[in-house]
This record gives structure tokens, sequence and C-alpha cells, in this order.
């Protein structure tokens, strides 16, 4: 734990729990910003600092999560000083208000709230209006001139402390004030009276007798300590610790609590409260926005009588989602702008509050979320934070910041975060459209889309050849549905988690993709889709937003993506501070130039497989699978050759200049099989080959664990003649493509699966064999490398020989890793994985985020072990992992050369790659300084790695022999 | 490589290739047995000490593998001065034979063979007569007096030499030789005269000449020289690679030549040749025991037109399979006993050969297997080589060799082979009764078994109440037909190999058991089973013998197993060396006996699911598994509770005194449910479910890779009712033995696919929690332990974590850990497993034998993380490897504590892990030595871990608190 011995401002032999704040502070309890944060909370740190720049906040004092751990550590008791530390507090308070605590003439009144390192919000428990009582009230009624205010602040205080501090269920103290409403005929708590507030207090005060056997506390100073006792205590109540468990909070961290000497924004027309954000966090435009209330309180807000206004004249109000977690947002967003705004109402308090502002931005380096009170012409200051905001926003305030000399450029990228990029690359809908939802599944493959609704692969093909919009709605997907979920603009099944087939496959298109949406029936029977009580049929119209994974009835207008100039220069900034390249997953010339627009340095990894489902082509596959000999099957696979070939040329030509990594056959035979009895007659019917011999071939190709079974680079094993006419396409289209172009394409070949070295090795020299003897034949050669996927723990172990025996690049499959070294399978996963991450076991998806601790290591041991033999190797990963921004951070760590993700992925992987980058630099340099233990991998490769291809091709390229 | 050098014996400046022996060699050369055998080979090695002891060796010289390998390296040249070497050698031998090379008046004839260090038979080439010539022919009529003798010897010479040396087909020869006998109306080769014969070397001698444009080499020098080129190119030739590739034999050891001067046979009645056995192998008896020829030689053998007769009168023949390959063999042994015994026919040469044979055994240590010639009343010895022998021998000569004082009792372990053992564990079908084969399929589980044959394993359940024995032949085998598996005595599968469910389970129950038997095909529908033309029917009977995977027709007398003395001798020796110890894999109070018996040291692994796979049971699990809500599933739970704890109960008295380690539910529970349309119609009709409801559940729990899915301790984690009800049983059922017997069971209780310490924190919690409930009720404790299944590379990566989490005992699921750590199902890899051996990427299949490069440095990172944390870790393996000698090598290696094995398998692995203890100690002595470097686990643990528990439980057993 950090030490923080240095910042103790009280009797140096007692251990200081109490820091007092007041506007010009000069001294803050510790200069680290982090130490402060941790010691104080979020919220209390930021008053103190705001105090320290001059701000008018309101005087208080913080008791140190310190004291919330001493507190539960000498089980709930107080250690034996507070007493006089708060005391101390206490009377410095009343200096800096003028008022006393407990003084009937001119009564200090607290809030009395927690506030733990990281926000909670709702989470734990508020007392506010502490210190009145049946004197005080007189006080606040000569203060307030409003007897009725003083009332009313009365009875809520009796009612919220009673509930929070005492533990009376709020409900008794609703149903008395119902009760009073009703005789006096007030439709609303406003309409009660003075007189009829008084009174409520002393119902409210009988109910407190009659339950607790006491009076209510009308000592202040009681009602002080029953109320920080009671937030500390609220640390652990049951919302508190889901809330830490679901956020990754140690319990250990405690919250600190903050007394602060009230303020009212209620008091008349010169007083007000609202919220500002320093930039507008839509946006991200430079302008003060947000929303007032005239004469009113937060609470007054969130009973919704009122309107608030704009801070600014003619400025947008606040809508964006990502504030409306915001407390107040939600209350002030959904009004019109009838009224003055600030600017207009009170334009001094306007000008102190963009000052004010100012001065935030420029202390915290970034937008910042205000909460203030205007309290008889007074602006005091009660909270400021770090703002939410959309993407675009984030780059352009992270843009401009920088062009404002507030944040160097690596700082600012370090702001954004690279996952909130995905919402500016794809269509959205309009957010101002009207729209009904049917149903919500996982989000898992983001933008939207509409179309009509068909069930399945073949019909959404046939209609988008007719030039219709198809959403596919399955059940679940499997890679037979490949040329169907292709055609369709979006995917929705019943079944299946975030990583399922069809999650995978549509995030590597880019097509919006909802899955497990369980509360819809799909009966192919009756040939309907029903949620709930409403029954669609194949042509009527849905809207997916795979982002939020809802489904909509009919068409909603779209928003199309616009890359705009920021999202250019954050990216280039990145491109400049990262070492890690970033390549995409393509498997078409499509899919290629997508990647390439999206700055992909190359392709990491091409399925040939998903080559083969087109309809014309999966019958020559069967054709070939079928074959009982090997005659035979070569037949089928000649017939293969050339269209494998045009395939490799498109790519070629699409990455002209890029590496291309080719994979060869990965998945089991039975994938390209149909399935069941009906599929097997329809095919049977299609291709003239018999249901029985299909059958029977289905059966003998089934397997228990397919996953495990015969695939990858066993198939080669097996059957050499399927590989050899893959590497005879590959060899043909780079020399095709080098006659045409005078370029060599680069070209790495590589083997899924891979197990040990010596099967690399046979299969290294099968590849190299048939390039020799095309190469030969067409007195050409091209450039090319051969190298192994490292998707088994047993290949991670035995790198060193993989690199050995002449293996010149590994790729990490880290979606098998996963399966593997956890032995978990990512189809069935769902059914438990949620149940792992409520039991905390998995702290994220692991098929999402790499088990570093896991797959992690033998990650780490297979870049060790093969650098060790082969300095020069090429090492790169084309698993889910490679767009995941911790995940990257990791590769970044371990020194990968490069990561693969899906062409929509690469701007994030860009980003990411380059705050790994930075963040690899800052931990290198701390880790210099004596304290820092990690159990992180080794940090090293500060220097880029001589492997970027893009000036020149550094890493000696074998030529064809 | 060894270096050689203080061995030589020629001119110090050069190096020496050739090497000479006769009778009463003073100088081996090189003292070091394994140099020795390395440089000469093993044939030649043993002739030097046999000159060296003084025993009749027709003299010779050698030609090392060096040159063989200097050969090769300088492209089949020889070295310059080699052919002094061999001059001088050539005098020597002259000198100590009285003959001369290439002498018209006195031959020296010679025999040229080859001879790696290990014995590769009938894999490289042999020129015998060689020195004949048209001039040392007629030294050969006055040797012999025998000029048909002569001639024949000639003609045989120029055949096998123009074969072997100049490349003719023999084919042509033979066709030369057929046409003589046709035009002399010979109708065998011995019909022929010896002018015919001179008229054959004449017609051999033109077709040479034909074929190769030269005349057939004259001067016995080219013919040397020309022969030991040929032999050392055959070191090349296509079988003996595909030999050493099978048996895993390095390119780089290179054959050796023997050059040895011909005796012969053949040459009257005071001549002949034999082979002996010194002890008898297929019973140890220690008496003389073999066959000889009189008159003869061994090409007359071959021949077949001459009876054998035995060495000693009165003693029975060669007949045990164990020397079946020795080339003599299978003429010597398919004769009566006609005619005298060399014992009366040559008394004097038979007790020469005694005593030769007692000298040898003295000097070997071991029994012999020797080829010997008698020429002229001298008797010469041929060869001497350890002799092959069936495991009842081998313990018999083991026992016997150490009472004479031979062999130190450590040295005797180390000669027998563990897995020979399997025989005399089961009972076999008697050797002399007639058999009718039937189909051969893979040898899954050793022992014989006749029955009637049934398809179904309710049937075969049926049948056994019904007192029917019963063969359960079934395409292939799931958990659903364990009580069939356990009702039947023997099991065949038509499917699936070594490893698949049906040998695993076969091997655990002891059932005798062939899979893979793919030339049977079983008909349900028609309820029949064939094999080519033959048609079986349930009813029929059928006998199998599992250790040789041979099905039969009818009914065949069996010889049942008989633990002899030597068996017990050898066992209680093997128990006084060995530190690991030995647990066995049992489910069942039966097994537990059995395992016992064979000195099973407590419980490794009982697999509880096995325990609910009874028919009355399995309704109630399905009751459990169909339960839709927590109480209807606790309801089910309920009624297994009392059912468990009999189980329990069962083991813990069976196996009083010694831990019991109980797995934990581990497979998915869909392997409980019917599959398939007309199982879940038979369910629901006898279960009362309706069909609908099953199908759904099948459905709903069917998984893509199983293996990989919902089991283990997965299952806990979402229904942990599970798991408490069976720790419950085990809890009550301590106690109740506590109670009856005054002593607590040692209880290990194991949690299986563990993943994570997380994971498993909250398991163990959970078991403790109930233990605590179930023993304060009844204010009983008992010993227990709580540990994890090592069983996923990421359990093995997080075994530091793991023992730090309170994992007491780990043991390797080296099944399950091979499967993901190789990316392989067991139940898949039988279609390309195949593929993997002949390409030699697996040497053997993983699944018998540890992958000790790939799994087992995760075993290895295990053992040393987990004992890092805690020093008292006890570590065992419960996969199928635990039976594996070669496997129990290396977990003796890593410092295990226990392998557990099937009950049959248990005196195997008692005498493996001695043997491996035995070999480590001396590796530990070796590695002090400066030379030897070696990649294998670092050696440890020479000292026994203090965990024996027979005598006094030296870990500190927890209480249950």
């Amino acid at each position: 734990m950090a030490r923080i011995s240095s910042r103790r401002n009280a009797a140096p032999k007692s251990r200081s729990f109490v820091f007092s704040f007041a506007r010009g502070l000069t001294k803050l309890p510790t200069n680290d910003a982090t130490t402060r944060l941790n010691l104080l909370g979020g919220k209390s740190a930021h008053l103190f600092e705001m105090c320290r720049l001059g701000l008018n906040v309101p005087p208080g004092f913080t008791l140190s999560t310190e004291l919330c751990a001493a507190y539960y550590a000498s089980d709930k008791k107080f250690p034996k000083d507070l007493t006089a530390q708060v005391t101390t507090a206490l009377r410095v308070l009343e200096k800096n208000t003028g008022k006393k605590f407990g003084d009937a003439a001119n009564p200090l009144l607290l809030s009395v709230r927690s506030g733990a390192r990281v926000s909670m919000p709702g989470m734990m428990d508020t007392v506010l209006n502490l210190g009145l009582n049946d004197q005080t009230v007189f006080g606040l009624i000569k203060a307030s001139h409003n007897e009725r205010f003083a009332y009313d602040c009365y009875r809520r205080f009796v009612q919220m402390y009673s509930s929070v501090v005492l533990g009376i269920d709020h409900h008794e103290f609703e149903q008395i004030l119902d009760h009073a409403k009703l005789s006096a005929n007030a439709a609303r708590d406003t309409d009660l009276t003075a007189a009829q507030l008084r009174q409520l207090v002393v119902d409210y005060k009988a109910l407190v007798m009659k339950k607790t056997s006491r009076e209510f506390p009308q000592n202040p100073n009681d009602q002080l300590w029953g109320a920080v006792a009671a937030v500390f205590d609220s640390w652990h109540n049951a919302r508190a610790k889901t809330y830490r468990k679901i956020h990754n909070i140690p319990e250990s961290w405690g919250t600190a609590v903050t007394v602060q000497s009230m303020v009212f924004g209620n008091l008349g027309d010169d007083c007000g409260t609202g919220v500002a954000f320093t930039r507008n966090p839509s946006t991200g435009e430079k302008t003060l926005y947000g929303e007032y209330l005239l004469n009113a309180q937060g609470e007054d807000v969130v009973a919704g009588i009122r309107t608030p206004q704009p801070i600014c004249r003619d400025k947008g109000h606040i809508s964006s989602q990502a504030i409306s977690d915001h407390p107040l947002a939600k209350h002030l967003a959904d009004v019109g702008t009838r009224g003055l705004s600030l600017q207009e109402q009170m334009p001094k308090i306007f000008a102190q509050l963009q000052k004010t502002c100012a001065l935030l931005e420029k202390h915290y380096r970034d937008m910042q979320d205000i909460e203030f009170t205007i309290e008889r012409g007074q602006l005091y200051l009660l909270q400021t934070r770090s703002g939410k905001r959309t993407a675009s926003a984030a780059l352009r305030i992270a843009s401009a910041l920088v062009k404002e000399k507030l944040l160097k450029p690596s700082e600012a990228l370090l702001r954004i975060d690279p996952l909130s990029i995905d919402q500016l690359l794809h269509p959205r809908l309009d957010p101002n459209a009207p729209r009904n939802l049917l149903a919500k599944g996982l989000p898992a493959s983001p933008g939207a889309a509409s179309g009509v609704l068909c069930f399945t692969a073949d019909e959404a093909e046939d209609w988008t050849h007719q030039g219709k919009k198809v959403i596919l709605a399955r059940s679940e997907t499997s890679p037979e549905d490949i040329h169907g979920m292709h055609a369709a603009k979006g995917i929705i099944t019943t079944r299946g988690g975030m990583t399922s087939h069809a999650a995978v496959v549509a995030r590597g298109m880019g097509r919006p993709c909802i899955v497990g949406a369980s509360s819809i029936k799909i009966d192919l029977a009756q040939n309907t889709l029903s949620t709930g009580s409403k029954i669609l049929r194949p042509g009527d119209w849905v809207t997916i937003e795979g982002s939020t994974g809802e489904i909509y009835d009919g068409q909603i207008p779209m928003v199309l993506p616009e890359l705009t100039n920021d999202f250019k220069i954050i990216m280039q900034q990145a491109d400049k501070i990262r070492h890690l390249r970033v390549r995409a997953n393509a498997d078409t010339p499509l899919d290629a130039k997508i990647a390439r627009d999206f700055g992909a340095e190359g392709i990491g990894l091409c399925r040939t497989e998903h080559m083969f489902f087109d309809h014309d082509r999966i019958a020559v596959m069967r054709e070939m699978i079928l074959a009982t000999t090997k005659p035979t099957r070569q037949k089928a696979l000649d017939k293969l050759l050339p269209l494998q070939r045009g395939d490799f040329m498109g790519l070629f030509d699409a990455m002209r200049g890029l590496p291309v990594t080719i994979r060869l056959l990965d998945p089991p035979l039975h994938e390209f099989l149909p399935h069941g009895e009906r599929e097997i007659a329809a095919v049977a019917a299609a291709s003239g080959i018999p249901a029985t011999v299909l059958s029977e071939r289905v059966q003998q190709l089934a397997e228990a664990n397919p996953m495990l079974g015969l695939r990858g680079c066993r198939l080669a094993i097996v059957y050499p003649e399927i590989y050899a006419m893959q590497v005879q396409a590959i060899a043909q289209a780079a020399i095709q493509t080098k006659q045409q172009t005078g370029k060599s394409p680069e070209v790495e070949i590589m083997l899924p699966l891979i197990l040990d070295e010596s099967e690399f090795s046979q299969l290294r020299q099968l590849c190299e064999t048939t390039i020799a003897q095309i190469c030969d034949a067409a007195r050409v050669k091209f450039n090319y490398r051969i190298g192994s996927m490292i998707e088994l723990p047993r290949a991670a172990l035995r790198a060193g020989q993989l690199a050995d025996a002449g293996c010149e690049f590994f790729s990490f499959g880290t979606n098998d890793l996963t399966q593997t070294t956890l032995g978990l399978s990512r189809d069935d996963a769902g059914s438990f994985l949620p149940d792992y991450q409520r039991a905390q076991i998995f702290k994220t998806d692991p098929f999402v985020s790499l088990d570093q601790a896991g797959v992690g290591e033998l990650v780490e041991i297979a870049v060790t072990r093969g650098r060790a033999r082969n300095p020069d190797l090429k090492i790169g990963i084309c698993g889910e992992h490679g767009g995941d921004p911790a995940s990257i951070d990791f590769f970044a760590r371990v020194g990968l050369d490069y990561v693969s993700c899906s062409p929509y992925r690469v701007p994030i992987a860009r980003l990411a790659a380059a705050q790994a980058q930075l963040r690899l630099a800052g931990a290198i340099k701390k880790s210099s300084q004596p304290k820092a233990k990690t159990a992180k991998p080794k940090l090293r490769l500060l220097k880029k790695r001589p492997t970027k291809t893009k000036t020149k091709p550094a890493v000696k390229l074998r030529r064809a022999a």
C-alpha cells in the first residue's frame, strides 16, 4: 500500500483521519494525485483541488478512507481521538462559514456523503440538511425568510436520516405524507403549507419514537456521528457489494465521508442549480454546455415539476446517450428550451462559470462535468469530474486539447477509449427516428441494418440476387450458412453467445449481428418468427442495431458514418507511436479493400475455407470429400485449383505490396457436408449423389469433438493432395501477379493446428516442393514465407523446435489456444460462462479479452522460445483478440510484431496499439524506479523491431528455390 | 559421440577400422561393453567376447561401424590405408585357420555378414562361401571329400554374390536352376549330381557375363571388397530404412561387417548344426533346451527336408511364441521327436555344449540363445545373444539368477519387461486347443473370454442375470453401455482405437476387449453380426483373446492364470525398491478388492459417475437432469444421496486404512440421457416422462464439443447442489465407517476439470461447509483432503496459485491433459493417428504412452510450481498412462508421489516403478560424471518422499472443522 505519512497535518503522534477544505486552501493533504484520490475518494479529492484553485466550494471536511479501514478493522468502532479531530474540523468549518453547528440563531447545516476512489453512483447513502432540530429550524427560517422551506427541509431531514441511519423503512414516512396530503386535500407535496409540514415533522418524530423507542436525535453531534457511521456502513450494503463485484472494485478500498456545509439554490430568484459540461459531450464542440433551474434544488429537478433552461442561448440540449447516466441528465434532457438561459438570466454568474470551466479544464486538462449551485448571487461549485462523451466528441476534444497545448499528443491519445471508435465506423439508426422494439439480444457485431426477414441462407442469397435487402434470422448459424450471411445485411440468431459462429463470422464480415435473442422463436415449420404477441413472416421488414442488440419492427432511417478529420489526425498520431503492426483478417478482395482503407498493413489471416462455401464450389468440395480414392479426389481438387488461383490473385491485387497470410484449409471436412436428413435429401437431389452415400460419409466423418478432431494440418497429413492443390494455386497466382505487375506479392503460407515440429517440417517440405515445381516450370520466383499457427498448447511449448524446423513466422490463433488451454468450447461455453462471470472466476469473457494469466503465459513461452532460436521470427496474432484493446496491450508487452483483426476493428487496434506503446514506455520508465513490482510480462522492445515492411523488406525474404 | 581412441590396436598414426578375433583372444578392442557394442555391432561384439572366454569360435575379423560412417562420409569410398589393414587381418586369419585365402589346395572360405548395434533380422545382406573360384573349388573338394558338396557351395556362392553384390535379380538364377532340374529330371536341388551342379556354375557365370558384361570375379580379394561394400550399402536399402524408422534406430549408427572363416556342419556324421537356449524359454526351467540336425547346415534346415532332434532327451520342443522369430525356430518347431538327441548322439559334444552354456550364462548373467555348428567332431559357436522368453519364464529366470548369485535383485528386476506381466494376470486360451478365427481387431484389453453374442447393453445385463456368459458386441460403446459392459465377460467393437471408450472402460474393469474389428459388420436391423461369409446371431458362441485381438468361433478352453512364487518374490523386491506408490482406479468394492489383491496402496480414482449408470439409478439421475427448478433437482438428489452413501461405504470398507480418492461428478449431463429417437422413445415409455420433454432437454444439453463443455467442476459452478449431495454422501459414509470400525477412512475429495484457483477455492468452500455441517450434526470428525485434477493446460500453469488456494493434492488427468495440450480428441483421433504414426510424428500413441515433450512439460511445470508453494503437496496421476511403464518412468523422474491405474495394471506399475527408480539412481550416478548430457527432466528425489501412508500418516491430515 502507498505510504502517505508525508501528508499528516494533525498532531504528529496520532494518526490524522480528518482533512478540512475551504476556498483558498494552500496545502493539499498530499501532493501525489493518486494517493490523494485513494485517501479522500474521488469527489472529495476534486473538492480539495477546486478549493486550492480558489474556486468557491462550500467548505467542509473529509473523513478519509483510512478511517473507513480502521473502522472496519476495529469491529466498527472509531479511533479514540477521532472525536477531537472532528471537533477541531467543525470549529474550522464554523469559522469558515460564519455559522455554528447546532446554533438556533444561525445554524450550520451539513451534507454527509460517501465518496470512494471510483464513482459508485447511487450505491451508498447520503444525509442532507444535517444539524436541523426543533431549535435550529428557527435559525433556518430566519436565514431563508421562508418558514415553509425550513420545515420542508426539516421533515426531509427526519425522513432521510431515519431511513439511512435508523433503518426505518422510508415507505412508512411516505404513508404519513400521503395521509397528510389526503387530509389537506393537497395534490402535491408542494401544496402543503408550512403548518402542515411542521405537523408532518411531529408525526414523523412520533413514528421514530414508535419504531425505535427513542426520540429522534435532537443533538446535532449525535446526528453527525450517526450519519458518518451509516455512510461507512453503507460500503457493505448489498447493492454496493454487488456493484463492486461487477466492477471489480476491491473491498479493501473503503469509502471516504465528505461533510460539507449546505448551500441552497432555492432561496429566491438570485438562486439556482445546474450542471455544465465544459464542452459539448455529443460533438466535442468547445462551448459551455448544460442546463440549470432558477430558484431550485436538485431535488426539485428530480420531482419533475420544473423546466430546466439551457446555460447558453441557442445551444442544443444534452441528449447524448453517453451522458445519460448523469443523475440529472434524464430530467434535464427531455424538456424544451423555453425560458431564459443562464447567460441571459445571470450574465455575471455565467461569466464566472465560464471562467471556472476554463480554469478547471486547464487544471485537469480534460473536459469536465460540473455541478453548481447559486445561492443568493454566489456561485458555488459542488462537484467536478471528467465528463463522459461520445466517440466523435472524444476525438474532437482530444484533437482540440492538443491544439490548445493542454495535452501532448500522446496524452490525448490515451484519453480515447479505443472501443468507442467502433461507433464511428458503422451506420447507426437516426437517433431522432421513432422506433418499435421487438426484442433484444446480445450486441455481437456493431452497426445498424434494415432488411426483410428470411430464415434460410439460400433464401438470403436468392433474395439478395433479386436486389432485396435481407436480414437473416436463424436459431444459430453454421459454416454452411456463410453464403447467406455474406448476402444478408444483418444477422439475428436466437441462440449462442458473443463468440458463437454467427458472432465471429459477422464481425469478420463487418455485418451487424445480434445473437442469443432468446425471446424470439423461429418456427421453420410454420415459417414464422414470433416475439411475444407479434408474429413476423419472411419478407417482413425489421431493423437491427448491432451495437445495442436491439431488434425493431419495420424500417428505421440510418445515419451514415463519417470519418472526421479529427479521426484521421488521431489515427496518424497513433500510427507514429505504435510499434505493433495492424493487419486484417480478410477472405475476399472486398474485405481486403475495406481493411486497407481502414489502415490495415497486410492480411494476417485469409481463411481459405470461406472460399469454398459458395454455391458452385461447395458442390466440388463435396465431390472431393466423397471421393474414396486418391485419383477421384485429385480430379475434384483439379476443378478447385483455378477457382482458388483466382481467389488469391484477387487478394494479391487488393493488398499490392503488403503481406498476405494465407491459412491452408482448416475446418473438419464434415463442415462442408449437409447435416440432418432433410438437408442431406436436398443436397442429394441437387447433386445427384445418392442420399445413402452422402449419409454414410456424413456418419463416417462425424466426430465426438470436431474441434479436437481431423482438421487443420491434420487434413494434409492424411490427404496431402489438398494442401498441394492450395499451394499450387498460391504459387500460380503469385507468379501471374508478378508477371502482370512486375512485383512479387509478399506471400505468407500458414499451416493451421500444428502440434509438432516434425509435422510442420513434413508439410513445409510439401509446400516447398510444390512451389519449386511451379516456379521451375514458369522460370519465375516469388517471395514467400512458411509459418505456423500457434493454437495448441503443445505448439507453444515446442516453439523453439518449430523455429528450428524452419518455421519463419508464428501466428497465434488465440481462439483455439483459449479453447484448448482452458478446455472450453467456444460454441458450448455460452451455457455456463454467465455463471463463471457471476462467480467472478472469469472477470471477462476469455474469448473476448485474452486470458493473460493462462493463455497469455503460453503466448509468452512461445515468443521467448521461438525468438531464442530465431531472433528474426515474425510473430503475430490472428484470433478474435487481435481487435481487443486489453489483449492488444498484452501483445505489445510481450513483443509481438503484429495483430490481425477484422477490417472494422483495424482503427481500434491501431489506437490500442499506440496506447499500449505509450503505457509500455511509461511502465519501463517506472520500472527503473525501485518500488515498481509487477507480475506482468517482462517489459522490452521499446525499439521498433525491424519488420516494418512498408519502407523496405527488412527481413530477408526467401526466394523460391 | 563416445570417444574410443583408447582401444586402438593398430599403428597409432592411422585410424584402425579392422579388428581380428580368434579363440583365446586376450585383449578386447575396448573394455567398455557399450562402446564395444557400438563399434563392432551386436553379433561381432559377442563373438569377440566368446573368443576371450576361450570358446571355439571360427576366427575372423570385423570392419567397424566407424568404417561404415567413414564410407558414407566420403561418398562410399574406403579410407586409403584400409587395404593394408584388411590384408594384415587376412594374414592373421590365414595363420589362425591354417588355410590360405584363394589357395587352390587348402582355400580359406569366408562369410561376410552385417551386424548393427541392435539386431535387425533379415534387413541387411550376407554373402557365404566367399573365396570360391574355378581353382579354389578343387581345394574344397579335397577338404570335404565331396565334389557334389563343393560345387553346390560354389553355385550357391555365385548366385548369392551376384544377387547381393552385382545386383542381378535372384529369380534369373532360379530360372536357370529350374531348367537344369527339368533337364535332369530332378525333383529337388539335392537330386542334382556334382556334374550337373558344375554345369550350373558355368551357366550362372554366363548369366553374369550377359548381365554385367564382365566375368564373374574370380579374384577372392575382389570378391571380398565387393561383398564388404555391398553389406555397407545394404544399411541404406529400402527395407532397412523402413525397419529403422519403425524401431526408431538412428541412421548414423551404421553397421559393422563381420568376415569370418566358414565352418561346415554337413561334412559327415561327425558334423551337425543347431540352436540352444540355456534355459527353457517357455517356462524358465534350468535345462539346456533346443534342437539340432546331424550332418547338416542351416540351409538344409530351411529347405525343410530333414527332421531336427532335441538336444536333451525327453525335453519338449521349442513352441513358445516368444521365440518364434528365431530364424530357425519355425522349422525346428513343427517336427516330432524322432531320432537321437544330441545328448545321446554325441555325449562329448553335448557335455561341451553344457559347459559352454554355463560359461556364457555366467558371463552374460542372462539366459542365452546360442547357434552352433559341429564340424568333424569340433564344436564351433557361431552366435550368442540374450534369449527371448515368455513372461513366466522371465520371472522364473530372474528369480533363479538371483538365487544363483549371478544377478543382484535390482539387476534381475530390470531384466523383466513390465508389460509382459500382463500375460500372467488374465486367463488365456489353451494354446493346444483347436480354433477357428473369425476376425481380428485391436488388442484393447488383455485376457480371454468365451460367451454368447449379444448386441445391446440391456440384453447383456438381462442374459447375465439369467446366468449366461455374454460377449457384448457394439459398433462402439458409450457411457450408457457401462452396465452391459460390466455384465459381459468380454467386449467387441467394430470402431474406435486403443483408447476409445470401450477400450478404456474395459481395461478399467479388467474385461477382455477387442476394438476396431472393422471387418465385422453389426446389422442391428437384421440382428446379425457378419464376418466375411459367416453370419452370427445373438446367442451364438464366440471366444475372444484380448491380448492378440483375435475373435474365434465357438468356445475354446481356457488356461487360468496362476501367480507363481517367482511373481510374488519379484513383486516384493520391486516394492522394496520403488518410491512411487501405486494406486488403482476403482469404482466398486469388487474392483477395489481386486486392486488390493494386486497390491494397490489405495484408490487413486473413483469415478462417481459410473455409479449412476445402474438401471434403477439412471432413472433418478435423469429426473435430476430434467428438473427445471432447484427444488425438483434437489428432490432427485435426495433420492440419490443414500445410494451414493452406500457406494462410498463399500469402498471405504474395501480399502480400510488406505486412501480413497473420490472424483466428484465429471461427465456432461447429456451422457446420462438417451440419444436418438428410438432410445428416447424407449426411455419415455419406461419413465413416464413425455418424449418431447426428454427430446427437448437432450437438444438443449447437446454440445458441439462435449469434451470442452459443461462438465467436471463446471457442473457444480452451475448446479452446486449436485456436488453438495455427493460430499454429503461422502461425509456420512466416512462417519458411519468410523463409527463402525473405530477408524476414520482416508478420504481424498477430488475436483475434476479445474482451470482456476478461484473456481477451486469456491468449490473447496462448498465441500468444507457441507462436511462441517454433517460433522457438527454427528459430532464426529474424519480425515479428508481436498484436491484438484490437473487435466487442463491452464490448471498446470496455475498450479502455484492452486496450491495457494488450499489445494492439498494434485492428480494429473493425463487423458484429458493430452487431449487439450495436443488438441486431440481421444474419440476421434482414431481416424488419423495411424497416419501420424506412419509419418513418425508420433512415435507412440500419445494416449498409450505419455507425450513427454509436450504434456510432460506441463506436468513438470505443475509439479515445480505446486511444490514451490506447498512442499507437502501430494501429487499423483490417474490417467491411462498410470499403467504404462515408459510413462511411469517419466512420472518417477519428475518426482510424483503415486500413479493410479486399472487394477489389472497394478503389478505392472509396481515393477515399472521399481525399474524407474533403479534407472533414476543409475542416471544420478552417471550425471555426476562430466560427460552425461541429457534433455530429460532434472533428476531428483532419490530419497523417498515422506508420504508413505502404509506405516504412518506422515502428512498432516486435516480434521473437519
